[in-house]
């Protein structure tokens, strides 16, 4: 594991010198963990990596209260510890002196609050960009986090298989939500990956809802959309079932996004642009008139982050590539009816076919 | 509820014309919510509250999935969506037209990404930060958000309670954790407010530790720190338990814990600066000799947000005013050995007096 993040640093070393960088501040802590193996959410503490082009100075900054942490569960020999009396750039400027040239940044991690502070604190060094370097690395998974991501989605499968035989008339949608969180640790989880959805009835047709004391009635739809943590990577699933006894119009709608669930997977193919999922999974709802109630993207990269590149959208033409994550998850929510989502997560592997790292059941089930 | 929102926002108007601001465009979901009642996490997707400061044409950007959740639970007219295949800016911009002036946003909450899209978007504009005026705003709670606090503060107390009945030795951390989080959910809470901790015997030490499969043994300390969401308000608690038996160590330890806690908590007091709150809880730990084992501050703010201002360290010269609200967490971290925390969370009242919010029993119990 410990080449596996010198293997990546090199990569972005590499990177700093082709576009004549000084040196780089890693400061995402998904990027943290990507580069060193040290997991962490700092909250509003300040985490990271200080990484020089030329003779390869690497120092993690982090708090103090992690440092041990950090020491044992990364490969970097120097950690500098900041306590919350300090001002994060006052040690960072007073341990690698004075900086100029320019200096790698991740834009969407570094808030304009830092960006400041950094001016301040370097006057003769500027920011440039390595967000989108720093994407493009991640987004290429190897067949080692290809192993770490199917971790957390076997634990969610199981998760979902033992939880919904749990599942019965009168129960509320806190109550079912309790028991599948109950599962995830049991089951060796580190925790949810994202707040847990479970929608019943007509609230299932809220793409993002909270489950509440609404109770499972017979005819309910039953939207669950979950994910769980393990080790840094992260799983997000959703099956949609049906409460007693199915309606036909359930049924249409359910084989509907099924239909189109499986379009969305059977389009994905290195060297098509990412767009022509989403549309090949979108054009199978379109037809079957129930267009104007799928009004989100298919689907979302899915790796260290819950959400990361690439946004698999209608308009986006980046061009797919051996080793992306993502989901294929298309859905048809009416307002005040209710709604059914089908969330699988594939991968573009070594040969540029899709390979489904799902493999929870598709077909209508009917529960309780 | 509807009165304090706009209540909120008329105070942030206020400060937009004293300070010659023409617009804000408030982005932190946390502030958001503040500003509107519309509790999210948008992800990676845009979410942001815009108002003008002379008309007061005030528009809520959300992504398109949520915008009739946002249409519910907040009481602003005007709410536009951004579906994921547009550019949030190229949305703001179509909208409220071309803006000149200086424009507010939380330097902290805007990354340099946004940054830069704002001044594409908006050549004849310049930035402003409205983060400190919004933090003040926020660290004053009235109340009503007292009353919203109590809430997440009564379901962990009571967590907690029912939860230590079910500890017995061979238990895992892991498995103890499920069952909190279990009860967290079947007594009403939204989540956990943060990754819950739980540390047994010498894993105590780690202020950040993660709960895993050691075994609960006789003699062990069983550290606790964890809390839950509720409504958008956020609790968080620490006990430290003894299993089985307490030596001597163990008591003095604890003790010493106990007496810093309450020496920080009649510290309190308006007037004073928040300094003196750590100073006087870490006195009492540096004086019975564990001084190098406290290293971190003795309290944060709380709120929407798990941690807010005030940040309780010994450097921290603000004056504590009424109206503040945040944790005393005073500990003892011996490496290899063990570890006490006990945090409580305290309140400045309207006559500048301190208020425990939290009122679980701090005495040392003996489980299992």
């Amino acid at each position: 594991m410990t080449d596996m993040y010198e293997k990546r640093r090199r990569s972005l070393g590499t990177h700093l010198q082709d576009q004549s960088l000084s040196a780089v501040l890693v400061t995402d802590p998904a990027n943290v963990f990507y580069f060193t193996g040290f997991n962490s959410d700092p909250h509003e503490r300040f985490l990271g990596l200080f990484m020089e082009a030329s003779e390869g100075k690497t120092i993690l900054f982090a708090p103090a209260l992690d440092k041990d942490a950090a020491a044992e569960s990364s490969d970097i020999e120097k950690i500098v510890a900041i306590s919350d009396e300090q001002l994060p750039f006052d040690v960072i400027r007073s341990t690698v002196g004075d900086l100029s040239g320019s200096f790698g940044i991740e834009a969407k991690a570094f808030s304009y609050f830092r960006y400041n502070e950094f001016r301040t604190a370097f006057p003769a060094a500027e920011v440039a960009d390595v967000q989108a370097f720093i994407n493009k690395l991640r987004k290429r998974k190897t067949r080692e986090e290809i192993a770490a991501l199917k971790k957390p989605i076997e634990i969610i499968e199981r998760v979902l298989e033992e939880g919904i035989k749990l599942v019965k008339v009168g129960m509320t949608e806190s109550e079912l939500t309790a028991e599948l969180e109950y599962l995830m640790r049991k089951f060796g989880a580190d925790g949810p990956s994202f707040s847990t959805i479970v929608l019943s009835g007509e609230k299932a047709a809220l793409p993002h809802g909270e489950p509440g004391e609404r109770k499972l009635q017979v005819g309910d739809y039953l939207l669950i959309d979950f994910g769980v943590a393990k080790d840094g990577y992260m799983s997000d699933t959703t099956r949609t079932f049906i409460i007693g006894e199915a309606s036909d119009r359930q049924r249409l709608l359910y084989d509907t996004v099924l239909a189109s669930n499986q379009a969305g997977i059977h389009a994905v193919q290195a060297g098509n642009p990412v767009k022509t999922f989403d549309i090949a999974a979108r054009s199978v709802i379109q037809e079957a008139g129930f267009g104007e109630y799928f009004n989100n993207r298919v689907g979302h990269g899915l790796g260290i982050e819950v959400h990361e590149e690439p946004s698999i959208h209608m308009n986006n033409e980046e061009i797919a590539e051996p080793g992306l994550v993502f989901t294929i998850e298309p859905g048809i929510y009416i307002p005040g009816e209710g709604g059914v989502r089908i969330e699988d997560t594939v991968y573009i592997n070594e040969d540029g076919e899709v390979e489904l790292l799902s493999t929870f059941p598709r077909e209508l089930r009917i529960l309780g």
